[in-house]
């Protein structure tokens, strides 16, 4: 297959760029040892932030909830299991707002920024994230990933899988659906992108939830391009 | 008066970070040496090419004529004008398409990068311009521009002063009007910004259009910074 008319990669930045798991379960272990907080399983903690957000996005999807930006869905889902843990009482309101942004703080995948940087030097490289436009740049601020431009749920107002998330980030880039390629680790993510015409690149991630993970351990379809790492799209793109 | 709460600065780029007279002359003159072309004022052409581009967004801006990317608009003037001076036997279709991108290859004026530089350093940047976005990435990429995200008309669908263009890149970034500032050589787009309730900040380009320039030698109004380069910015700002 040619990619010869590819111009834009786009990725899914949850799990495909940044390690979320690991990430917030280290931050949850320092937090929980300057406030003295003792017998939380974090990675555990992290798995039930996480899984709150498919839930939370749903209504807004579905038309049954109006536009509410992730860090809303993302802080509504902590109240919860603040609670749940029995450690809600540790945090005042401001220090559960500053909580809730370790989604912004979020390290990637040791392969990822390397990997962006050979791809950036021949194609526009961006996220499409369900995350927000503020959320992606601080994290690539601090993380040192390199994007050329962000394409955010506050773009498109709409969240991955709804079409309207993958015709949104098109029309704002201004080229045809196939000079777009998807990259994510999750196939239904790609299965949705191929929907409205874009190339494909799938991106294995079987240690992403570690022991909740439950799909997403090999690819389920003839995507364009299926690798392990980042840099694996540049060894088949040439560059 | 503080500044405290602005989180992005979104900049006008053609004549605000690039000098586009400049540019699309050095280019000509190259482009006209190499074909042999002799006799054209390159900088009475640039200004010809530049005069024909509020003119052909009006018609957009005014909703008579359906979303028109600029690069068409571009393309349009460059048929005309070529042929006014009389060069347009010298180009094929294929090298007119090229000429064409010569908005994507500007060269930014020499105080844009360091400036931008130090003003990334604490807040997230962006041009909010009527460019299309893969014309800015590309003119970015070229240039050594380090913008962390893209407004585009791609983006907001809509030509500044068109309150939608402001009110599109406010929504994209998921932040408050006020939050946000304009920054443009341009008192009529901050003059639409602050309509906006965006933050605004002028600097003086008083050589934009050289001798063609009629308006815009100096700040017409109460800005919230004035300046003459955009390390004044990054001074004001404290960064």
């Amino acid at each position: 297959m040619s990619f010869g008319d590819v111009r834009a990669l786009l990725f899914d930045t949850f799990g495909t760029v940044v390690d979320w798991r690991g990430s917030i379960t280290r931050m949850g272990e320092r937090l929980a040892a300057e406030k003295g907080i003792e017998g939380v399983d974090w990675e555990a903690f992290a798995r039930a932030w996480r899984a709150g957000y498919r839930p939370g996005m749903a209504p807004v999807i579905a038309g049954e909830r109006p536009w509410t930006p992730i860090d809303v869905i993302h802080r509504e889902i902590l109240e919860k299991i603040l609670v749940e843990y029995g450690i809600d009482s540790h945090f005042s309101d401001d220090e559960k707002a500053d909580f809730n942004l370790m989604w912004h703080r979020l390290d990637p995948w040791p392969d990822s920024v390397p990997g962006l940087l050979r791809l950036k030097q021949q194609y526009v490289i961006g996220p499409l994230s369900n995350g927000a436009t503020v959320l992606l740049v601080n994290m690539a601020k601090r993380a040192g990933i390199p994007w050329d431009l962000i394409m955010s749920s506050d773009v498109t107002r709409a969240y991955k899988r709804d079409p309207r998330a993958y015709q949104g980030a098109i029309a704002a880039l201004g080229i045809e659906p196939h000079q777009v390629m998807m990259c994510a680790a999750h196939n239904d993510d790609l299965d949705a992108a191929r929907g409205q015409g874009m190339r494909t690149a799938y991106i294995n991630r079987p240690y992403e939830y570690g022991v909740g993970q439950t799909v997403d351990f090999e690819a389920t379809s003839d995507w364009d391009i299926i690798t392990t790492h980042l840099g694996g799209i540049a060894d088949v793109l040439g560059v």
